[in-house]
């Protein structure tokens, strides 16, 4: 077999100090990271060889670290810089990086979270939209789901975590029914986010998005900045189910793919059943943005 | 440095089909059992070389893999097999072993759980007490959490899982205060469950445990089983916190420790103060049980 013109390309982790291949990267089986999802995280994208808003990411992520009292060991702009080496290294023009920290194990035979040695992990790999193009060019099809989202009396939903049981089940059952993907409620019957995402309804030209019991997502944030940049109405409130069905228009915000249109809320068509204007319009402005040196930062790749 | 005379002494873990030492044990980063806590797992504990209890073990992991829709890919006399070879291996006569699958990952691009190969692991270390043996002497003290455990209503609590940042949380808030270890309660203020454990109270003589919320613990119907058999009167209901701290004598259930005497809930101290005559009687039949070969399967460990 030829050689592999380039074996990084599937993606790069930075793994207790070294880069690895994608394939090469594993937690010891014993972290708690792994064995109570003890962990934080966060996602920057890299869009044509260049972070997009990677400072509000890194932001977050020390900010959920600080929640969950979490130490990654390194300062911001030393993480910058891993998370900046694995997409070097990788070669990826468009990739999706992500920074880890986990509780790690405290010394054996103790429970006590305070003595585990923290671990961080990153990793670069492919940019993953969370919708595929056939999907994005129609507008998804989501369910809204009878599985409540962990509430935040029970875990802070503004401190990115990776308990998504409910998520999956909500997306298993949205799957089965044929939908595309899955928003989930909240005990008093209103919205709140999806697999990876925020959301987003449109009514006489006005936005609405959920303001409780979400993440506080980056790709949510720049949406509303956009909206309004050009003059939209914007409402932070609680989102019920109701109301989503019978919206102009709706989308879904994430890294993984910006503005995602949606056009069908349960067996509701939403406006003419196509993406609508004001969503196609934040949607351009949204990767617009990412031309805007105010919120990229170029990464140098070198001589590769 | 001498050779180690038994270097799998620490633990031997079951990974993409091999035995390794339990240091080597790694999951990949990828692997949704991370990223997304998509996993189901169970405990098995190992007394004096034999396993107490796998039958009900094994029962209980195959209901929470089917209720997560996560197949073990083996039958439950095989995973019985691959237990019983992480502990022969190990050496170890007193163990906590763990059996997991995980979501493993869909193919590339594909956000469909459907789509993903499910993983299976195991591993067998020294047994894991959730208290030392000063607090197991002298009872625990109890803090009962402001942090709410999360919902039946969003994730199943009777599938065991990882999903564990409120029960973390909670833990480093009873931590801080001075605390051993710590409970949560549900919305209703009712007490259900602490990492890790089921709690029991009595009160003049009568046991009290959750009914809903809850993991359905082997500890826990194991000692309910010996209530019953004494003759005592078990009720399986809603535990508001007052009556814990009102009651004569508390104890937690766990694999890792069987029978765990409370004596200070909060600033109440229980009864005298010392683990009460009914928790002793319980601890006591609890690990004669693990004689009666109706519970306990011993280990065959070869000629080493």
């Amino acid at each position: 077999m030829p050689a592999d013109p380039h074996p990084l390309a599937d993606g790069v982790a930075y793994v207790r100090g070294a880069y690895v291949p994608i394939a090469e990267a594993a937690i010891p089986i014993t972290d708690w990271g792994f064995l109570r999802s003890d962990a934080t995280y966060d996602v920057v994208t890299v869009w044509e060889g260049a972070f997009f808003r990677l400072d509000a990411h890194l932001e977050r992520f020390m900010r959920s670290c600080e929640r969950f009292r979490l130490d990654p060991g390194l300062a911001p702009a030393q993480i910058a810089e891993v998370l900046a080496e694995c997409v070097r290294r990788s070669g990826l023009r468009r990739s999706y990086v992500e920074m880890i920290v986990t509780r790690g194990q405290p010394p054996w035979g103790s429970r006590d979270p305070r003595q585990a040695v923290n671990r961080f992990y990153a990793f670069a790999v492919p940019f993953v939209w969370i919708a595929n193009e056939a999907q994005r060019e129609r507008g998804l099809h989501l369910k809204v789901s009878a599985v409540q989202r962990i509430p935040a009396s029970s875990v802070d939903p503004k401190a990115k975590n990776y308990h998504w049981n409910d998520l999956t089940m909500g997306l298993l059952g949205a799957l089965d029914a044929g939908a595309d993907t899955v928003v989930l409620s909240d005990a008093a019957g209103h919205v709140v986010e999806g697999p990876g995402f925020n959301i987003f309804c449109i009514k006489d030209g006005g936005l609405v998005t959920p303001e409780e019991g979400v993440l506080e997502g980056i790709s949510r944030r720049t949406v509303i900045e956009i909206a309004r940049s050009l003059g939209l109405r914007v409402e932070l409130r609680a989102l019920p189910a109701e109301e989503l069905r019978g919206a102009d228009e709706a989308f879904l915000t994430s890294s993984g793919g910006g503005v995602l249109p949606v056009t069908r809320v349960d067996d509701q068509v939403l406006g003419t059943g196509r993406p609508g204007p004001v969503t196609q319009r934040l949607l351009a402005t949204y990767w617009d943005w990412h031309r805007d040196p105010a919120y990229s930062q170029p990464i140098d790749y070198g001589s590769r």
